[in-house]
């Protein structure tokens, strides 16, 4: 019975009363409107109330557009998780720049390459790494604006190299600076590089309905309360701190920073500052689980700790859990604002023997509160796998937090939103729960005479071994079989360390024997900047042997 | 440094991979796959799972699909807080159809006019109800298909009037019907009339995009965690239960349905159900404070309670503090999708004594943290009020949860917007906290001598008397003063009643003189469904005295 034109489309159009862009920069205009002496800032032994940090980004959004940064423009930053940072991650798009956050692992090469990319017009850098950025502005074309952050908590080495330091430059600004919404809820918010191990880094750019929308499902999905303290465990580098920046001002919380991720300082937050929350790649769980005696402290509330990346071993989840932590397993890239899928627990779990519990915890799960669409897919025919926990096939998303695209891509960017859905390149199954579980990277998964083999599979049998901290496996090119796959392990102090034939009868009682490594390596893993193992680095190793 | 074009605008638009339209009807999809089978509902003696009501809406959807109803039809309903309700908050939108629930205490002759006004296609219809519903479709001119809600739990005279009842009707639907988001996150889910006390009432629309949000905005401003357990002493009638059908779904909670709000029932669900969250109108606190002993269960956990409409006064809430309920004041309108302000709670006001505890509660407050604006404005200047707490304008708002606008109703959508802000017809003012007053309703303010007077302010005065359980004040004519305060009193049940020169004298204590009442009369007070006095009512009263 349709009536046309509809009563319901008529006379009925969206106006500044009933229309405003989705953006998180509205999370700070109200903690500071609604708890102006609530503290928002622990840095060492500074302290700052949401009123304080409202003016400092609002002075360092008036200093900027008093330089002439505004819409598009790119604001660059290469720090330490400083309370600079987090004002960064309001500051800037306050002035419809974008934010763009620098791993701080990178060298000068990728450093300039990423100013020229994104065309950098300032570049704040903290003093620990104003070597690499000096080399980088040398080789770049790009001319940008250069500012200090010169933390007083960091007492290593490193030259100022900027025109002024933060401080300086912020106290030129106007803390009457109004509060503009951006034109369009689309307008980008910021822009992260990906790692870039197979080629040029790409440009993710997020906008600001999604970093509010995230910012929002972090809250949900974690059923984080008003007024969590947030301590500063990953580096907000990394996918904008996954949106946690805009997620504690939206409930009024407490940053906590922390330049090193170390033991003692995760401790001592926690018991001095009572920190409720965290966020961690697993080398911080690792961190925490197989900490030192001196290096602990006693608390007794619960602290909740998100983590993604390769899942937590059975071990590392089960010792947490002893330990007074409740973790989160969730899941996502830097394409996906961070983390997007999380493994939704059932109390039914809470049941199960420790070690079946932690490998229904290790999967990846279903999609957050606010993204709309997680499946298992085939990129070739765009059907979705079957609920069956073994067919494997790319892992896909759709929706609201899934990026803008790629910057300066447009190849890149067709290619990830292909039939529609993003294709997040990581090749997992469906299980029959409705729960996603990841096999591997496309590229990390192993066929050997011409059967998949997945790396995370073989890793997590290794895990089980006693003698076993860390487990990495990736193909090793192999004349009859095509590829075998080769472990590389930690092994933990004060064992005895197991022979190459202990390790391969061990897979053997555990694994299908296809899936046995050939050859085993003991020895440190090569890490990124967030922890994850650079299997790159292993294939090339592995090539060698 | 403007780029133009800007590359944060080439290559980066919308696409069905990284833009979904915002809409609450995912909430459903998410908790039937992440947790299928949790309980959704409890009623009486039914349980449902969440797979379980999922099938239902679908089956629902289907069922009206197949009768024609799409994209733009009106699907009324008239029912108590049934299962069947919840599931039309779904079924209707999931086929593009706006839903309309009626307030069930309404006439026939406003039914009608609502039936014909919002053009209803469909009218689902509780046996408790079908009297006035048969009356109302016979003066009605739409001839919509008429369905029966023969709830079990409902053993109350009422004939069917409808072609099928509801479970007849979805066994037709196919649980296999696709789900499919709004074309357009503004489409119209939904349609409320106001309770049109002066005048016919006007029919407010919400859209996907303010439905989704105000449901977060919820959950995130309660701080309610993951799978509460939400017991329905709120009408889903009204402002669709603030938004709380589509919040539980979003939070895999449990519905517990309530046909009557009586003080057993509520206490037997609290404790057979473990109930944590309830909201309702300050007549259901005074309920649950002031039950008998007989109706009361113990329970060992806390209780959440939001209210609004007015505030609650000092004693009740002290009442419901020592019980174990924690009272959460908002405030809102059908045309902001229920509430919209909150006061928040600020921990250093745990250590203020009881009664002035309850009076900063008593506040209306904050912005809800996704509403964009909150302010108190002078309508003819639209220059903000000063923060002073004194200066009585008009309460605004901005955002994306106040509604589309009225339907068919161009003229008082226009009004209702000047000048960008919603003007809520409410008066009060800005405290210098930033927390917002109410005074008075615009038509409730007292205007004497060329003095305006508070009707709220002298209702707080006299909540305070030892002998008063309710108290409405309200304008009467006067030819000296032009008007002057008419109380109209409710006395607690045994205590001996005050005389009327007793409450005056109380009031002269309290209040400046020009403030206290000239007229006091002593009875019960005639209430909306929602429990809000009628002061139309008892300014008719007033005038014959």
């Amino acid at each position: 019975m349709p009536k046309s034109p509809s009563p319901y489309d008529t006379h009925l159009d969206k106006n500044p009363a009933n229309y405003q862009p989705l953006t998180p920069l509205q999370f700070l205009e109200r903690a500071a409107w609604t708890y102006p002496d609530r503290l928002s800032v622990i840095h060492g032994g500074r302290r700052m109330t949401w009123a304080e940090t409202r003016e400092r980004c609002h002075r360092l959004a008036d200093a900027l557009a008093k330089r002439g940064i505004g819409k598009g423009d790119t604001v660059a930053v290469m720090a330490s998780n400083t309370p600079e940072m987090m004002e960064l991650h309001f500051g800037a798009p306050l002035t419809g720049a974008v934010l763009n956050t620098i791993n701080t692992r990178l060298d000068a090469a990728i450093v300039g390459f990423i100013l020229d990319h994104g065309e950098a017009d300032v570049v704040f850098v903290d003093r620990e790494f104003s070597g690499v950025m000096r080399e980088a502005l040398a080789s770049a074309k790009v001319r940008p604006i250069v500012i200090d952050i010169d933390d007083p908590e960091y007492d290593g080495p490193g030259e100022r190299i900027g025109e002024s330091d933060f401080e300086a430059f912020i106290a030129g600004g106007d803390p009457g600076f109004s509060y503009r919404a951006p034109d369009d809820e689309w307008d980008a918010i910021s822009l992260n590089y990906t790692s870039g191990t197979t080629g040029d880094p790409k440009g993710v750019v997020y906008h600001h309905r999604g970093a509010y929308l995230n910012a929002a499902a972090n809250a949900i999905t974690w059923s984080m309360p008003q007024h969590p303290v947030y301590l500063w465990t990953l580096p907000m580098f990394h996918c904008n701190g996954w949106c946690f920046p805009w997620t504690i001002a939206l409930q009024a919380g407490t940053h906590v920073c922390l330049r090193a991720v170390r033991a003692k300082p995760i401790f001592d937050a926690i018991a001095d500052h009572k920190v409720d929350h965290l966020c961690g790649a697993p080398i911080v769980l690792n961190l925490i689980a197989n900490a030192a005696p001196g290096d602990r402290r006693d608390f007794d509330h619960t602290v909740k700790i998100m983590t993604a990346a390769a899942p937590p071993p059975p071990s590392t989840l089960e010792k947490m859990e002893a330990q007074g932590f409740d973790v989160t397993h969730v899941y996502g890239l830097t394409e996906t604002y961070g983390p997007s899928v999380v493994c939704a627990w059932h109390e039914a779990w809470d049941d199960l023997p420790p070690a079946d519990r932690a490998a229904v915890k290790a999967r990846q799960g279903v999609r957050y509160a606010m993204l709309d669409g997680l499946d298992v897919i085939d990129p070739e025919s765009m059907q979705a796998a079957p609920r069956d926990g073994e067919t494997i096939a790319e892992v896909m998303m759709q929706g609201n937090i899934v990026m803008k695209g790629y910057l300066k891509n447009p190849k890149a960017s067709d290619a990830a939103f292909a039939g529609g859905w993003f294709h997040s390149g990581d090749l997992g199954v469906m299980h029959e729960d409705g729960y996603v579980g990841i096999k591997d990277r496309s590229k990390d998964i192993i066929i050997s005479g011409g059967e998949n083999i997945s790396s995370v599979e073989v890793e997590q049998v290794l895990y089980r071994h006693p003698a076993v901290s860390e487990a990495a496996v990736v193909a090793k090119a192999d004349e009859k079989w095509g590829e075998t796959p080769c472990a590389f392990l930690e092994i933990k102090d004060g064992v005895t360390a197991p022979s190459v034939e202990d390790i391969i009868q061990f897979c053997r009682k555990n694994l299908a024997s296809f899936k046995c490594p050939r050859h085993v390596v003991f020895g440190p893993l090569p890490k990124t900047s967030t922890g994850k193992v650079q299997k790159f680095v292993l294939r090339e190793r592995a090539k060698a042997i």
